[in-house]
């Protein structure tokens, strides 16, 4: 069964990241001007202006806040790299709670030269410590499995399997997972743990974007919906048959789309959202 | 336990596209004159001199024939194109048997737009076809799985778990796998799935590199033994525990080697191996 056709922006969201060359007030502004409900905010935008600042003009634009876009990065050699990493989750956590954002998505971390058994230990830990810290800013933390491509350096959670065996050792309320299409449309049990996921209670985001045959660089050549392979309606349909009603959210790193006009590419979206996703 | 240390080039196998600027004579008389005893062959090196010819030399070399590269490219939207790679692959099996290759390394093959469990099925189909072929002419076939970053437009397969779901479906003595550890070192069942192969006798190539962090290119930035996060000891541990006595193939994909002197190159490439892998 396919999925229903999208007819309106009702779900859409939005990441800042999306459009990397607009300041968290441009994003605001074109965002509720293109009646774009809802936003991810990464922490990029938040710097230059302070999180008090940035959750005002959220509030007061009327956008719905999704998430703060990210923590983790927990894995290191050193134990006061560790630490450090977790004092900077605490303080994402702060920033979450400070733009009304009710969830923080975690890119874990991996090390080159740090095996990814031990890396997935140690992010394991490291969710365990932030828990507590978490729940008590109201704040949940969602595991984004990142594509094996990533697995040196950005995230030893390469499967969805992987993001729910930390659920399930944790089972917390406040922890669950981050669907990102491109990291998991490979993923061989890709619908057997959306349903899992949902059945948990921890299918908490859905990103979305496509992959580009032919993908040119590693981090900034995610297609638009509908330029790449990714059986976007098939996947949208397995996660809203769970009883998903969460945001779609637009991610997409693209040098390409990043060095054209903001405002057109912003229409693009729009439409290839409603025609491919 | 770690692996016992490299200390002769007895298992060494270097593919020809290791050393891409090289003809197949030129690799032939650089390997023997380095003491490397063992080749895997690419296609590209036979085209433009035929196997007939290509065996010849190869025979007078006294080097050893680890495999062919590559056969596979099963999947397809139209009959027509399937039937045309069927008949491809047969025409490698006789080059394979030509040259004196007991083996064919399976690229199974990927289509944008065909869902990924369709080409699953496709490909497990054509090797049953080309099974009893590549039988009578004594050549085995080796599914290698393709790092999911390929899963686009190369291979459907992309753990090890399912290419040995292929292998368990059609149970042949002439079908198995071949571990490239570019591919698989981050699987999710790296160890059990190598000692699975080893105990269904289908463990039957083992192709060593490593992963760049910062890889620049999905296709040709592969790094040499050492410059990369893949952990090659142990790897080469899980393997060699199983009893596998097979060679150590160098199959490394890198513009930057290529544009380099290939003669220094392949040095290097021999003191890497007996450092690194």
């Amino acid at each position: 069964m396919p999925a229903l056709p999208l007819t309106n922006f009702s779900r859409l969201a939005i990441h800042t990241m999306t459009n990397k060359p607009w300041t968290l007030a441009q994003c605001i502004q074109a965002y509720t001007h293109a009646n774009v409900p809802a936003i991810t905010v990464w922490r990029n935008v938040i710097d230059p202006i302070g999180a008090p600042a940035a959750g005002k003009m959220l509030a007061d634009s009327g956008l719905t806040v999704v998430s703060l876009a990210r923590g983790g990065f927990f894995p290191a050699l050193e134990a006061s790299k560790r630490q450090e990493a977790l004092d900077d989750n605490r303080r994402a956590i702060d920033q979450a709670a400070a733009i009304g954002a009710p969830l923080l998505v975690l890119v874990c971390g991996a090390v080159p030269g740090l095996p990814l058994p031990t890396a997935r230990s140690q992010i394991r830990d490291a969710i365990g410590q932030l828990l507590p810290y978490a729940q008590s800013h109201n704040v949940k933390l969602a595991i984004e499995p990142l594509h094996p491509m990533y697995a040196a350096d950005r995230s030893a959670i390469n499967t969805l399997a992987q993001a729910r065996a930390i659920c399930e050792y944790h089972r917390s309320p406040f922890l669950g997972i981050a669907l990102d299409v491109y990291h998991t449309w490979w993923d061989p049990d890709l619908e057997k743990e959306i349903q899992l996921a949902a059945q948990q209670k921890t299918l908490l985001a859905f990103h979305i974007c496509d992959w580009r045959p032919n993908t040119r660089d590693l981090l900034n050549d995610r297609g638009l919906m509908g330029e790449g392979c990714i059986p976007l309606k098939h996947i949208r349909h397995c996660v809203e048959s769970t009883g998903f009603t969460g945001y779609h959210e637009v991610e997409i790193f693209s040098t390409e789309r990043w060095a054209s006009d903001q405002t057109q590419y912003l229409e693009q979206i729009k439409q290839a959202y409603l025609t491919y996703s």
